[in-house]
């Protein structure tokens, strides 16, 4: 039955037909949706992820019969149906849940927007302005680099990551790839309201070391679906040399 | 049949019944939820705000026959019925919406969390850590003051705003009262984690320049109507002066 859903799901996208003997039982780390990096007990940092890719490639995985643990920052979302969630709220708890996963996955997928600095301080209370008080600094430290450090375990799983920018798209893609060891990145313009952060579409760009194929403007759901497969065959490959 | 609705609503919080008589018709603006302060295209300042309590509110006084405006922050909640909803992200677009409605309006009630600093600069396209960075400062400059600027305003509205502390509670509400010219201040503590912020329920002391009044754990949909019920009493008796 599951094969069959797999078949019906994954098959307008296959070039062949095994998605799904690729996938399954195979452990698969998902990362999505932002993360949020506390200023005071009220006040934070975050960004515009909404989540929805990372949480359409789980379900996507999970349908193909994966055995799928998604890290989730916080969210509005359902989770996907067979799929594992583990929620966090800050890049630090992330880094923490997907280190711990990252070492016994096949296959990992870094889709959230991490935040790279967070405050360097905490407030335990929240901050008052001040009586004529104009302007306010925030010191920022770095986060710890998820993807750099899942990439760089060994053995390591088959890594996955974004690259979700607003100009020069495909030079800052490719860069990160290198620079970080990855095995695949899925790049995508953020600049454009129809697609990305808060769209229900998209449309990317995935660069590996060997090609780099484009999948044109779709609902996140389907193009899921044809990146589980992308990935899946190159995870094969990988296996396979 | 809205009277029914309202006396059956507001009837066992009634000292006197007449709360639909003191708020029919009457323009009620109500400001909900957080500000989103953009860093760059994707990333922001923001707090913890639901909106749920902005959003109770604007539903108890729509019950209550006001005709009632909704400046709402980015939240996932829908609009009460009957509630003409304006959405807005960051606390400039807060204050401008503010403004223009608060002139005409005969009751304000600001319980938006609204950021009271926003990036200095805001980046075009979205900022890359460099290599070897490990740190980085944002420079934040003060927001407007809605709601003192609201009770600025000659004539003014019957103005209502809150304080959502997390030490000092008491101290902080009465100070801000007496500080921006506001009629009423609803305090409440945002550092219990069963009430406040990300809770469906809520405590609060509501101080006015003559008297000061608790009101214990409850649903904010209750608590609300109950606190519809005082704002329109002192309404009233701020009218009959």
């Amino acid at each position: 039955e599951l094969v069959d859903l797999c078949v019906e799901h994954c098959s307008s996208y296959s070039t062949n037909a095994d998605t799904i003997n690729r996938l399954n039982g195979k452990r698969v780390v998902i990362t999505a949706g932002p993360t949020r990096e506390a200023i005071d007990p009220v006040r934070y940092l975050s960004n515009e992820s909404s989540g929805k890719m990372g949480y359409a490639l789980a379900a996507a995985a999970a349908i193909c019969g994966a055995e799928v643990t998604l890290i989730s920052g916080p969210t509005q979302l359902t989770p996907p149906q067979n799929v594992s969630r583990i929620n966090v709220i800050s890049a630090t708890d992330m880094h923490e849940a997907a280190m711990a996963y990252a070492e016994k996955a096949d296959i990992f997928i870094g889709a959230a927007a991490v935040a790279d600095f967070r405050p360097e301080h905490v407030a335990s209370t929240k901050l008052k302005k001040k009586i004529g008080e104009e302007a306010m600094v925030i010191k920022l430290i770095k986060n710890p680099d998820i993807i750099a450090n899942v990439a760089a375990l060994t053995p390591k799983p088959f890594t996955v990551g974004f690259a979700a920018e607003t100009n020069n798209v495909d030079q800052y893609a490719r860069d990160k790839l290198t620079r970080k060891h990855l095995d695949m990145i899925i790049a995508n313009d953020v600049s454009r309201s129809e697609i990305g952060f808060n769209s229900e579409h998209n449309e990317v760009t995935v660069f590996s070391e060997y090609d780099e194929i484009h999948f044109p403007h779709q609902s996140k759901d389907r193009l899921a679906k044809a990146l589980i497969q992308t990935i899946a065959n190159a995870f094969q490959s990988a296996m396979d040399r």
